[in-house]
């Protein structure tokens, strides 16, 4: 019969044997990141910052990874498009600052499985576009079986270069997430598990360049997306009060999971 | 700032709202099923069963469902291929007898979420062809970005009619299943939720063929298939002693999420 | 060396090998057919027929036709929507009524091959996704990249039976296309091949159900589809005059290529 | 009525505009191409090539090209591999020597039916992977509906540098074809339209590294591939003699479409 062994971190199904645990195994890709970030409304986006964080600034970030050379998948590649806001969770006796993750999108599953599982990053499905590249214009989309409804484009600016480059790479080094692991309870409403956990992750950016990013939403019907339509719906409906700047950057992730943990 | 609510069920992210819980509603769908199934060695199969379960016989199914018109996603459709066992668990009073499910391959991310962390049934990714349908041939393949890794062929006989039809339809009725729910640890080996859920599901079937059905496995590299080569090698390996005749059916499935529960 | 056989018909590449040509093979199909039709403006859309062609109504049918268990693909399925109008082609001797496909769009990239080099039929290639079916709405989007174009739904009403049905299997059958094969010159503006093609083909109607339809036309820019833009520019300006009753069908279609013939 | 424009080149469907014709029109992308090429049998290899052409050397290239930032397309993205073997054509005057495309499969329609209507580049589809890159393994796979039946791998030597890259540079910078572009009749065996044709293209190497490549086929059954099994089993049959040093490199792809001509 099938045995876990203790030395050894599982995922379903447990039983064809999990990873050795290690502390020192970091996952690590190149990236292309396309982010688009706007001011909106503080009360708008609380609605959606649970209670035991604080919302650091009404400020939401729209951010494409175009992920190749994945470590962890033997070389493979996916993209997703992460949309987050800066938030703050306070320990007893100290606090940690991260971006909290209101929706992730993947083109992939097996990253949106470990994510959920191991970090409480709430990942779902959706379909999407590499970066098509007629420069200096850049654009993606991601739809679900069919239905459209993000659209984000780019028009690059001047590349990045010296001093700038170097205030480029420690603006965007962080990607330092703070997740929560929500999973339900069998047979009645409730949580069997409800944890906030910080996963640390960073890039180490090689290029950048500044420019005019858009992001367009088209809401869905229930029909089309049974499942996110309330999520496009939110997200859609939060006021852009004011765009930055927007940036295109390369370079190396890196995500520190055994340095994952439970913050309380 | 968001608030969980205490008559509803969620899944991640769940600040953007769940649903109500209801102890009624079911999960509905058309099915079109084809199922293989054969003996196999004990000990090589019981390698793969955990401590708490009993194998009840050395049969292994791999069934695919093509699914459509599936009510919890307003009419979307999708394909699973389960690989099943016989199992019993034993309660203190009881004991509930079910199919263990080795693994299921869904080609939708969405099912593959709620399946894996409601009641704990090791869904993971994979592409599957609708049937092919060149009468009386039936057959699908399963791949992995590319790789094909599970052929499954169907040569369909007569149909089944009147008391073979009656009987066809109990004997395929019952898809309860036994899942194992189980949630890493954060930053150490070992589990935060290690649960086996009693799932009960079944088929009302409408019309059923038996035939000859054929399964062949192709392993995979770990470049080919980074997170499933081991599941893949396992499988391929169980020896196929006997092949009972296979079948082919139509009909309805239902899954009954809301009576799931914890066995303990 | 390779040479090419008298009695064969080949497509590209044609040194691997052709078909023996006969008058007798029909490809066959099963299909579910969705079709909306409406009245437009006649000049608007007679900027699209040729001159060769009479448009005998200012109608526009859009079909989508769900094709499965196709013999001479082996088995295999895909999906295509078709935009047509009734045309007129007049002969020396007598004249020939049929549907102008102003523009099919298929998510195979075999059939529209074969269509478009031997019978001239405009295939041209796009998402597709099998009917989403919460009966009584049903619901299918086109894309391309990740990009919306195209929306059809259809809400069904009660099945047509007895003489009714008898009526909807004459009303269907008729699915004759007149194909224009345009092949251009190398090196200069031109055309090498400039032929109209009579196509028979027709559906034998099982089940019908008529209700409400809607069409939605999505533009696209040039960059979210540089092949196509222009022509579902062209589709969504026709005025939408009047829509028919809309049906849904079910049966099997026969197109019978040996008796595609050139017209003149 | 609609009416063709002298100045226009067009593809079906015509009636909805054309492109205006221009000598000056080069497409352009950026391309990563992984090559591997081996030795032959002569006869086994001639079987394939028509007899007005001359084989210049009984070797085979098989290429992927995995192409981005295309301008033709807007900055859209494919992948193609390749076969080719070297031929020469003889015209009344000179002759031209480039390489014979045997077949090309290609993971998106529009240049499919562009190289084929325009120039007879034997195009066809398949699913072809994005190369995987566990640094210094390459790999990519081709399939067709979920069936893989090539799979390409590469193990990446040192980078070539100064006068080895200036010598891989011209080595590697033709990719002129020869297509014979084939149109069957309507209604009875025989053409319409076969002609040879020159099609000028050729790439910029900006980086290259030798190494070592496989390539291995998996045939497929009809019901697997039903409209080119025969051309995976002719090429897997081709004896592979002599395996010589693989390449990887980068750059920038040109195809010169309007100066390609019909030889005769």
């Amino acid at each position: 019969m099938f045995r876990l062994r203790d030395d050894t971190t599982y995922m379903m199904p447990a039983h064809f044997g999990g990873d050795p645990y290690t502390t020192t195994y970091k996952a690590q890709q190149k990236a292309t990141m396309l982010a688009v970030t706007f001011e909106t409304d503080r009360a708008a986006l609380e609605a959606y910052i649970p209670e035991e964080l604080e919302l650091l600034a009404p400020k939401v970030k729209v951010a494409l990874h175009q992920l190749t050379e994945i470590n962890w998948l033997a070389g493979a590649h996916y993209n997703l498009v992460a949309v987050t806001t800066p938030v703050r969770f306070t320990e007893t006796k100290a606090h940690i600052d991260a971006a909290y993750p209101l929706v992730i999108w993947e083109n992939r599953t097996a990253p949106i499985l470990t994510g959920r599982e191991q970090t409480g990053v709430p990942k779902i499905f959706a379909d999407i576009e590499d970066l098509h590249v007629f420069f200096p214009h850049y654009a993606t989309s991601l739809s679900y079986e069919g239905n459209t409804f993000l659209r984000m484009t780019f028009e690059a600016g001047d590349p990045v270069t010296g001093k700038d480059l170097e205030q480029a790479k420690r603006d965007l080094r962080s990607l330092d997430l703070i997740g929560w692991r929500y999973i339900p309870k069998v047979g009645s409403p409730g949580a069997d598990l409800s944890q906030f956990i910080h996963f640390p992750q960073w890039m180490e950016v090689e290029k950048a360049c500044y420019g005019t990013g858009t992001i367009q939403w088209t809401e869905l019907s229930v029909m089309q997306n049974p499942r996110q339509h309330h999520i496009i719906k939110a997200l859609a409906a939060l006021p852009v009060k004011n765009v930055a700047h927007s940036v295109l950057a390369e370079g190396d992730v890196f995500l520190d999971a055994p340095h994952a943990r439970i913050l309380a």
